[in-house]
């Protein structure tokens, strides 16, 4: 909220924008990050493909910004994801056993918070009547949905393999 | 991650428990600010009757730490959840037409936060074993989702007041 002045809901659409923007850019580099510590293979696997779809997410808000008329500016930060960034610096102290089971609860934490923020953008901007940007949000918030369940597979793959017992994962 | 040697699934437990009741804590100071800056009566309302289910999860997590032997001791900070916190501080800088839609979306967020720490907190109680602590941390988790689903009842009704025309809200 620093850098935008938000005086009415289309302010407020497009600082909530520019804020996605950023934790969009800062998930590639927590990603990449997590690829090299996680030992898992599919795990390892689902990071860097998520990567991929991160960078698809990042285009269509550019898309997004197009569409409204507006430049395509990223915020600077955002004390929630960089929260999160901090989080997954710490991953490194943790012994090598925990460091899967870890960085999918960062996971979880990272797309729970990413789908309350599409969810929110998807409600304004309906709010709003600018029906040409509520798909592209949509793709983005079920991009998160999917990420989300890929992650209670793995957990629940790596529980089977441990105990040859397949557990239930809430999620 | 800063103050407990993690070296197996039970210490990351333990962890993960002491950062949620550090993040229940910080709830009950946001939600309180955020119950002061509110200007719809419903959601000045919700804010403060959810102040009320926050101090039960509190209660219902000491009970947790007693059941497993471990003393109850929350974390002294957790960058998620504070900056969430600094995200709620800025609230005060945006006009105030905006500023409940504002609040319901970093509630959002912080709800959708938690929902994601008790649900890898159930996933690990059950990996462990720890069966006495599951359904006290399922309930602290159905208390997030049902914080969720008021939060969209009340983006709902804000939108059929203003325009007289019901709409459909993501969540």
């Amino acid at each position: 909220m620093q850098t935008d002045h938000v005086n009415n809901m289309g302010d407020l659409l497009i600082h909530g924008l520019r804020d996605v923007a950023y934790a969009e850019n800062q998930t590639l580099r927590i990603l990449s990050k997590m690829a090299e510590r996680a030992t898992n293979e599919d795990l390892k696997e689902t990071l860097q493909s998520h990567g991929g779809t991160t960078r698809k997410q990042i285009k269509r808000l550019a898309l997004v910004f197009e569409r409204l008329g507006q430049p395509f500016e990223p915020l600077g930060k955002s004390p929630a994801v960089d929260g999160l960034a901090v989080e997954a610096e710490q991953l490194r102290l943790l012994d090598k056993s925990v460091v899967d089971a870890a960085i999918i609860g960062t996971m979880h934490a990272m797309k729970q918070l990413a789908i309350a923020r599409y969810s929110t953008l998807v409600s304004w901007a309906r709010e709003l009547g600018h029906t040409a940007i509520i798909r592209l949000l949509n793709t983005n918030l079920n991009d998160e949905k999917t990420a989300n369940t890929r992650l209670n597979a793995i957990h629940l793959h790596r529980f089977v393999v441990r105990t040859g017992e397949p557990l239930k994962v809430a999620s």
